[in-house]
């Protein structure tokens, strides 16, 4: 295994860890508990879940590798705050999306080769992509497992 | 740039940013704000941030790179859960090692090749590297990125 493929390889192992590590949470969390606000006057854990199906969902379309799963979730999840949108879908509804959608990415990024890792993500030009190489498919794992971990530290204080 | 340093630039931009994002933050937090527990019952500012401080002092030592600058963080804000040890520093304390550390690991970090990022880390023996080459040093900073996002998702709800 080549430097570069090591480096891959700890980036999904992240991106894997990330996700294995908030199921744990969630399997922990009632449906209940999803509904409560993660503290006073802030989002609730529904929202939180369903924004974090929104932003994997356009992960696909930004690296090429697909369309999106559930478009009708940009909407209520990432266009508007918590509570603006009431007709959502229900937690149980929200957890069969996140299952689904989780194995559908890690069946896709494991059979992603090394060199479509680094080629450009479909937000960059071609011309910017060959001044800033480091727009590529593999940055967008990287930025989202930050947002992930960032949305997860918050969903903890529900338990 | 080959594809490893490439990926190597896009771990070390990740963590650079992470810390760059807590920091806009915290400067728009007072000192006060800091010392409230980020949700009903929970951990306070003040033990989180000295809890990343903590934490981040420990990679020195895991990747090699140097003594601890702040060993006596270990007990109050690691070993021990918030409001144990009644005797930790001050917020702005805690704010002047927070920067003190920052500027010091972006100075290590900058100045390291891509061999040495991935070379062994202290806490892994010759004999398991040579079967796991992912334990490596940038490895540390890919697991401490998520770990500052997890506790960065919690800090901002103090605002």
């Amino acid at each position: 295994m080549t430097t570069t493929d090591l480096c891959v390889k700890m980036v999904i192992d992240r991106w894997n860890g990330s996700i294995d590590n908030l199921n744990k949470h969630l399997t922990a969390l009632s449906d209940e508990q999803l509904q409560n606000e993660i503290a006073p006057g802030k989002n609730r854990g529904i929202y939180l879940l369903g924004h974090l199906i929104a932003v994997h969902d356009d992960m696909l379309r930004l690296m090429n590798m697909g369309e999106k799963m559930f478009p009708e979730l940009y909407e209520p999840f990432i266009k508007q705050p918590d509570k603006v949108v009431t007709q959502i879908p229900s937690v149980a509804e929200l957890r069969a999306m996140w299952a689904k959608q989780n194995d559908m990415l890690q069946a896709i990024f494991a059979k992603t080769t090394t060199d479509e890792w680094f080629s450009k993500h479909t937000a960059v030009s071609a011309e910017e992509f060959s001044k800033e190489p480091h727009r590529n498919k593999l940055n967008i794992v990287i930025t989202r497992t930050s947002h992930l971990q960032y949305h997860t530290g918050q969903l903890v204080l529900l338990n």
